[in-house]
């Protein structure tokens, strides 16, 4: 659950940018230059919080000197009404990024929020919650880790770190076994070999294949359970496809090890969080 | 309903740098550099389309002979099964645009979709739905562009284009008054002042500033009315805070000019759309 | 008045990786690495300074510990002779951020000394001299921050944040009162519209049209002062066109709101000033 | 006369960004996107065209279709009335490109007509004009073009490509002879060392310490005489400080090789060019 | 063996912009700017083709129209004397882009020759050769390249897409088997995780705790046989530390499976290749 | 022998960028936030270390208050066995900066190696040895310090500061009189002509041209002292092609003012460094 903070302050400049290309017109007319303010983070609705290293640097790029104090730490759970932290600095610079925070705080505690529900219903299974690359253009980073925060894990980061042979490549290659072939030989021997399959007869061609690790997507649980029997531990199984928190128990029931879900990351509800002013 | 492509190139370069960092290890492995494919774009629930161009775009990063062929618009209402486009060109530059050209479709039909509900409800009233400030950092041009498709205006883009004077900029000017005057000063003369009140006090006081523009925030259905009476066209007013759909008709019979509603871009609902290799 | 630093810092590093893309050759070789230097920066002519915290932190760019002291700040009016402020620091750092400091200082300051002249003479009308788009490529943000030093106001920063609708938007829309209901439903209810006209006719089809800003461009001293009768306050107006010093006061007894001049950016001479090593 | 165009587009871009950070807000709610238009560049005072070449490219990056059709070329003399060049293409592109083309043509051909002055003046002499590092943040490549297209030669371009001995070079070094010693010892063999000098004492020391080149700063015309005089072919020499066209010819007849003027980009004179659209 | 483009650009525009910063001075004073020039790439010692693509790339971003034929590709072996490629084009683009072409294809094709050396000498045994994270910064992307056109494979790309569990980690875990259980649980499923063991025990440890791949560092080659042959296929191995080409078949009998050099590109001699004009 | 910063800490964050662009994912698992290590920087061969500053700011990049201290400094002879330096700081900020930092200290000391080789033979003659253009593509300020470091001096950093009339500008100017003559008028005065040779004709024409300097390219020995002989110091000489250290001195003996040599910068073999946690 570590930031690189590298990337994220690559995020930041773009999105302040982003917001004041030419700078605060209202704040640089209304506030001194001088002043003060004090304000506390507040919850308003529950849920998990993620991203709070995130949303004090943004401050710290327009006021170096901004003062903060953390109540609650990433992945910890909140309840509306909590005070998340206290912050105080230069006005100019709270009020200015005061938008820019809450939208990537609240996006990613929203991220955390939901992938929680699944990691709470997982708890005990031995099936773990994974996100996938359904991110928001330009700050996968961020989504990646809250999920992370939410207690769930991550799936490859992006198609240069990952094989996964979906049923395009399996049909360009000609079939399961030539497709694990040719990534085989091409891929750093670091990386694992994941196929997608759509059928028991596919599932026994990728284990045959040496598939690392094997999808059933789209399955229906019966299927599902069908897939990991006969797999039977040769390989890692994830479960993919119209996943929702109801149906993950069941699921998880089929012994498989991964469930991914892109709705974690591509529909999420932002945590209702807002900062007072004091 | 125009997208400046210098900014979206911008946008998708990144995005597609995310994505491959070292290249895509699966497709570079298992299919042919000069092969060919053909897929379909479907939608798979009922909405609003948002982002062809973009779409297409990303493509076209790759493979700069990619043939496309629309069958509906930007704005178009679309049905589940409805074929949205047809695509053909290089295999592995379209297995590698997929999910960035998806990843950013998808979301902006979801921004447009909850757009066109709002939309459709505020017909035959005198009152539009604007959009926030509350985006994703890195697309708020695209977010933007999404809400205009959906039946939706824009309010400001960022602090630099636009004055909103909020409690904390009224408290450190001394007051409505001295704020909107400092304000009125300082910026271009191209640019109305717009005030945030909570009372119908600080309408008045607003109003007697000068204020081009009151947001009459938080504030109960019969106070907003209250306020549009008493403003009686002397400024444009917007409604704001917490507006759902289902208040949407009941806040704009007030005659509120404006509803503004940051759900439409923080809390993004994808919306349901797939492509088909053939 | 307030400089947006991340804004002013991009600028900064652009102009000093131009003038030493790998090292400055001279001083590396000929003055040691730890030698100290003081040095006095005095005006050569009569005018008002501007840009003062850029020029500094072009110097902090290569010197973090630069010691500085001003004299004057930004707005004063100097006189030949004046010590506008003291240095002192490692010896490298400032032969090196010496020119490009000055020819940012000496720019802003000549916009700003330009910019007073027109203030001067407004003074006591109801006129405001605004500046224009007419600015050197990749630092309007600071020739605008000049313009308002020496007393003038901005027009809008760029395309994106103000609407002016210019003879050929009228004629591809097919006439001010169908531009002015385009951009109108089209652009955020923030910004203002603004129509350029060049006669008493289109005076009246703009303001019927609903136009916020009527500009007056190239019009005799006589139609200026009957358009802005005609108009009576319905409407902001803005002087344009070949304006001078000499006849801007006669401009001014029009009653125009506001009167722009390209001059001001576009045909700048420099202030001189000097940096003296001590 | 050559321009690099991977360095002149790195600031046409630039340029374009900084006018549309988020699009052309009245081009696009008034004009159509097929439209087209035809318009006329026409010189408005006497002068000398320079930046044509990227005149048409500012266009070409909006408009890659763009028709342009050129009379004269850069480095001519062209008169009030005179038509420069026709262009046609999608109206929305040429109205956006419009003033960022302008801004980059005026301050150009300004630059060159400054030149040309002093060029002519020189003309029969064996003295040439020279430019120096007093150029405008960002775009001194296309000053410095500039000032070749209107008959001058280039100074160094910058700290790193050529060695100026100063004053304060010259005192941390501990004197003329070892700062020339100190720098001959250091920089690439493929660069020539000039040395500042104030009076005939520093003339004498610096050709005796085998500079290349020797500058003779701020001198009344006949100590340069005696400077150059002295001299006698042994360095280049050239005449710095305070140059005027009034003073130009007199201190060619010193038979000094180079006239160095900041005045040629530090205080330009936009020439007067209008788009007349048709 | 593909290269994603995009990353090539990025190192190319780099690179000319680098030998370019203000043109090519020579070229443009003395070719005219519309001459046509023809050359041969021509061997002058034997070794491996590695970079062909990027060579001509190179030369269109100077000239679209570039005219270029092949006589081999990446991979082929070559002999001194062989023609590699016919080019021709405008000339000023062939001198300005010879130079940092040339420098990519040397290098390029020095790994490629040297990779080759260990793969004729590995054929017919198990082992592999791979490369390592020891590359020239800034073209990484490359120099892997480069290693799998010689016939080698690759490691992990980066610190970000392997897992190399190394001493320090260990120490920092508090033993082998808490590293790996730390990492496993915390990095993405699709990607192995690697120990580096010095000792027999270690390889024990690293077995046990389900180490992937393990790496046999700095081991004699009989300390090597007995780890391989404990391992007995249940991990990967990987010899490293000291690889020369005289060594490895002696290692890769050991049934080793992985070889890793460090000098393929840490110490790469460049491949003696020249372009001649006609 | 002075670094500029700004352009290090450009290559510096590319290659922590290259080497991590979603972080290092073992270090992250598997060592804590907050530990704090120690190591010593060891030679393990003989060689002249160069870059210990850059080594030095790749860590202070991720930690910015590591402790470091030097045994050395650039230029230094180092024995194997050596300690060059002693770094303590964060643990996880040391592991992720450790082979970033090795890959580029260890090029830079070997090219400061080799360059020493020359050096030394060549002491006591006139002659210096430089290098060329055949860098590493991105680190050429890099590889050209390293050069100065051990000894040698740099040939022109770029083709936009210094001027080498080849065998190709010399047809396309329809003979060398001409070129040096159009160069002549082109370029800044500060920069030196040189002209590249292949006989003692051209040597007599690059000489009546005025060509400040004259590379005898390829020439035998012999060829090589009569071309001396005849300049007989009326230009610089430079000896250039398949420069050997063996054939060093021989060379140095006619007289030749610089020899250059690609290989100290095209086949560097990286010296042997480590660095031991403790």
């Amino acid at each position: 659950m570590t930031l690189d903070m590298t990337i994220v302050d690559d995020i930041i400049k773009r999105a302040l940018k982003e917001d004041m290309p030419m700078g605060d017109i209202t704040t640089d007319s209304t506030v001194g230059p001088d002043e003060i303010s004090s304000a506390r983070l507040v919850a308003k609705e529950d849920g998990v919080i993620a991203g709070l290293e995130i949303f004090k640097r943004v401050f710290s790029f327009l006021d170096p000197q901004i003062y903060t104090e953390n109540y609650v730490v990433d992945g910890d759970r909140i309840k509306a009404g909590d005070i998340i932290m206290r912050l105080s600095g230069n006005s100019r610079a709270m009020l200015k990024a005061e938008r820019t925070a809450l939208n990537i705080l609240q996006r990613m505690s929203g991220i955390a929020t939901a992938t929680r529900k699944f990691a709470d219903i997982l708890e005990g299974t031995s099936s773990k919650i994974v996100d996938t690359r359904k991110t928001c253009p330009g700050i996968r980073y961020l989504d990646k880790y809250a999920v992370r925060v939410g207690g769930g894990t991550n799936h490859r980061f992006c198609l240069s770190d990952g094989v996964l042979i979906k049923d395009n490549h399996i049909k360009a290659a000609g079939g399961i076994t030539e497709a694990v072939k040719r990534a085989r030989k091409a891929v750093p021997h670091t990386i694992r070999i994941e196929v997608e399959t759509e059928s028991i007869e596919q599932v026994k061609e990728a284990l045959a294949a040496g598939a690392d690790i094997i999808m059933l997507d789209n399955m229906s649980t019966e299927a599902m359970k069908e897939a990991v029997d006969f797999i039977n531990g040769r390989a890692l199984t994830e479960a993919s496809g119209n996943i929702t928190v109801e149906r993950a128990l069941e699921i998880a029931r089929t012994g498989v090890d991964l469930i991914s879900s892109g709705s974690l990351t591509h529909s999420v509800k932002a945590l209702d969080i807002s900062l007072r002013f004091e």
